[in-house]
């Protein structure tokens, strides 16, 4: 018999989303006339937007004509969507990104998650908690945790707690970390690093050498002007930082699957046999073996996204989920909780009454309201007491279930 | 700084396609008025079939409609698609697969290359020789291939020759080994193994415990009969073999994306702490923690697939490739070369005239000629002396290259 990959066994059983869906589907089971209203995982509600169905209307056209088909193409994206993304995500907040750093791929989850394959297991990964769990257990998978120590703690993964008393941004790690998994706007939290915050990231990373994986797949929800979109929107950070986004919560592709990866070419890797590698040049050769690009109508669409009409629509779109947001974080707040996100952020993430768990939280919220959240526990042991909810339902969803919570209380 | 992945320094420095694309770009570049006819990759020519465009229009309007938008949905695929793979793929020709064992992705190489996740180094792989890159590739990025001995080889690799004299056709290892590639219709040699062959396979690998692997991509393309298209035809096989399928040859999807792959619930896996685990169910955990599912639109293109229509469309395009690759063939064995492949498959892989290494045949076959192959050499060192063309170009296309070759020579 093959031996498995062992570190498969050091994952909790189920991943987080799938382990609620189970749930739900058991509880509608059970409760067949129940009114479920999801408002758990961060999966978009409303269509794509008008200009994106027309530009994918146009390219399936092209692919059934012998002139215009698209076959197999640069694993990195077409030009015309990286060219895009360079003015548009870049050159217009002062940064600078060539295409040839930027890989289209179909997920900002499979891009984090792949990014373990270019490092090796004997770096110290820093990840903040609470946290996307995808950081984690993908380094797990790949080796990268090291032993598990007696408390369940991987010897080299360093988890940087959040709480509420630092607004959940993380603090500098005491000890030397390689690699820095940063989310902002965060997930689960919604808070969002400024500048500053962002700089000492910067700054810890130029002089220890690490490398900052930046995941900014909710940027599009900031509205605080002063606060950075980009990592490259900070001096230095080119020298030391990978960035992640995704259309998947910009523009509605959640079930169309595209995002992208900015791997600067200055960013140096260690070789054990000696000298350095471009990490950019290892994750161009990581795709060109192990990924086969994204398909043509879809990257048609994410180009789409930018045009005027693609930008005015997503916007709006944007603002309909945001105004849900702010009125469920009202909602909490008047029923006298601490309330984190929703401000620039798709999340809320709330303290939850005393004598619960988040779990218990879970099955309550279920329960007495038919309504659906993520138990804070999910994204790491500080979650634990914290609760999380999103805006994106619909408006009457959203609104039936503050509705339910006004009534029938916390 | 951090430590890379010190694996990919042992990987040749371009994957092989992108070094052909290089050289061809540069060598039209040198000769701008060079009418280059690309025989080379393979890579579908002929637009996408009706019935899919259709499906495609409709689901394109379908995520156009708040009632009928989709979101995020199970990374293992839709139903509606396994279940149309299940019935057409398996049911119709004998063998028994449930849905639950069917994993939609978004390529046979992306799959290929990432099932090396969810097994350890400590197992001995086998892979024929020669045979599509990726294989490879992918174990030694996860560093499954052990260390490199002195003549290049990987302690933990056991290549098997395969030979005109055999038919290209992989005798059985005289040392254990653990897990095992074939593909069949083969890439590079367009050779395919019979249910005698496969047998063979199949019970050496019950016999030992072994994993085998099992590509087949080009499955479309058998013409006899009497060949086996899933492995699972063969008696025993769900013990002992995953099988891997995609629609880009099949239907034309090499822009679009979609493939499967197989995990039966039968197969095991030892753990180093103890006990066994399910194969299916670490294929499950791993696509749920690294990969988001493949765009519905494409999964309602590729049901599409299985319509009378569709089934109608895509045997006229394979009829139209396989008259290609039989032309090339005779064309070639009209030129007094041994040729295989090009009956039951889209390859026809040559001998290449004496005096000529596979890449100097390649320059010379685009300087003489224009036409682009593929150097043997890029899919093992058996591979030598050896060269893939395909049936994947235009009827048109085809033919001048055949007369430019009739009358140029071989």
């Amino acid at each position: 018999m093959i031996w498995a990959n062992g570190n498969f066994q050091l994952l909790q059983d189920n991943y987080l989303f799938s382990t609620i869906a189970r749930k739900v589907k058991d509880y509608q089971a059970a409760h067949p006339d129940a009114d479920i209203i999801r408002l758990g995982i961060g999966d978009v509600t409303l269509p794509l937007p008008e200009a994106v169905l027309k530009a994918m209307h146009i390219a399936v056209d092209e692919m059934g004509r012998i002139e215009t088909f698209k076959g197999y193409r640069s694993d990195a994206g077409y030009e015309f969507l990286r060219q895009a993304i360079a003015d548009n995500d870049y050159k217009a907040v002062g940064a600078s990104v060539d295409i040839d750093e930027i890989f289209i791929s179909d997920g900002a989850k499979n891009d984090t998650a792949n990014f373990t394959d270019v490092f090796d297991g004997g770096n110290v990964i820093a990840i903040t908690d609470p946290v996307y769990p995808v950081y984690m257990d993908s380094n797990v998978i790949a080796g990268n945790g090291g032993k598990v120590q007696p408390d369940g703690k991987f010897t080299r993964i360093k988890l940087l707690p959040c709480t509420a008393e630092s607004g959940f941004m993380p603090d500098l790690p005491r000890h030397k970390v390689d690699v820095i998994y940063l989310c902002s706007p965060n997930n689960p939290t919604g808070t969002v690093m400024d500048r500053e915050a962002l700089k000492m990231w910067v700054d810890y990373a130029r002089r220890h050498g690490s490398l900052i994986l930046f995941d900014s797949a909710y940027e599009a929800y900031i509205r605080d002007d002063s606060l950075p979109h980009s990592i490259y929107e900070i001096e230095g950070a080119r020298d030391v930082a990978v960035e992640f986004r995704s259309f998947s919560k910009t523009a509605g592709f959640t079930g169309l699957r595209c995002s992208y990866t900015v791997v600067p070419r200055e960013i140096k890797a260690r070789v054990k046999e000696g000298g350095t590698a471009s990490l950019n040049k290892m994750w161009a050769r990581r795709q060109d073996t192990m990924f086969n690009g994204v398909p043509y109508i879809v990257q048609r669409g994410a180009e789409a996204v930018y045009t005027p009409e693609g930008q005015a629509q997503i916007k709006k779109n944007i603002d309909y989920y945001m105004r849900n947001a702010g009125d469920i974080r009202r909602c909490f707040e008047n029923l006298g909780c601490l309330v984190f996100g929703g401000e620039n952020a798709p999340y809320i993430w709330l303290k939850i009454p005393e004598g619960y768990s988040s779990w218990q939280y879970f099955d309550k919220l279920l329960a007495e309201h038919n309504i659906v959240g993520t138990p804070g526990s999910g994204f790491g042991a500080c979650g634990e007491g914290y609760f999380r909810l999103t805006g994106f339902g619909s408006r009457e969803n959203t609104m039936k279930a503050i509705e339910r919570l006004k009534n029938g209380g916390k």
